[in-house]
């Protein structure tokens, strides 16, 4: 099993999610905080686009897509020049209401955190007979 | 708090943890069962000795450490030469009993996703307050 159950994701499927995050969600929310402030509600996510755009792809594919974009998502926070102060800056989330650019970016560090442990967990996983009587010892197979 | 309460660890005592593993653990074992087979156990794996040998390094220190170790390990390990049928191979644990070189191996790959993944956890842990409202999201938080 390559993912964690039904409607759990494969490291491949976390890979697509986290391009489909620096395409439509850290970056361009951060922007539309400092342009447009409490104005213009974020975009919706979409949880699920991954599923069509990475059909046809190999994991390889992704992961060099990923870094690409990673790598222009940091340049452009670097150019952002964001100040202490400017963390205290609202936005407007579709479902969760005010929020501040010092939280969305905190948001992006947790959730990119989340989904690494998630590929951890499902990776250990493919190995749990093969470790035989170890299994006691390795919580990560029970998790 | 940089662990997940009493009695677990931080990244910092994570990683001594590793380099321990590298120096004493996985390939040691690894030579044990192709040299001497079930006749000679394995040495009980010490789970503390990073508290003492960590101190006053920083974290750079203890990554690069860990770099140079996980290099040399992973250059021993291909001069095994192990054939498919060599993973049978048999070794003693001191307290699971009997084990094969398989199953060795594949306990240091599961092993070390579990940390990683701990590591992630404590990470994202340091921002569960800076999050705002995005903390009903982040099921890793709660994890």
């Amino acid at each position: 099993m390559s993912n964690e159950g039904s409607d759990t994701w494969s490291p491949f499927d976390v890979v697509g999610h986290l391009i489909h995050g620096e395409e439509t969600d850290w970056i361009p929310r951060a922007k539309l905080i400092l342009e447009h402030g409490e104005s213009r509600p974020f975009e919706p996510f979409d949880r699920f686009s991954m599923f069509e755009t990475s059909r046809g792809k190999s994991l390889g594919d992704l992961l060099d897509r990923f870094e690409q974009l990673r790598r222009e998502s940091l340049r452009e926070l670097e150019g952002m020049n964001i100040r202490p102060e400017m963390l205290e800056k609202r936005g407007l989330h579709p479902e969760l209401g005010v929020v501040t650019l010092g939280q969305l970016l905190s948001t992006w560090v947790v959730h990119d955190l989340g989904h690494i442990g998630q590929i951890t967990r499902v990776m250990a996983k493919q190995y749990g007979e093969a470790v035989g009587a170890w299994q006691a010892y390795l919580r990560v197979l029970e998790s």
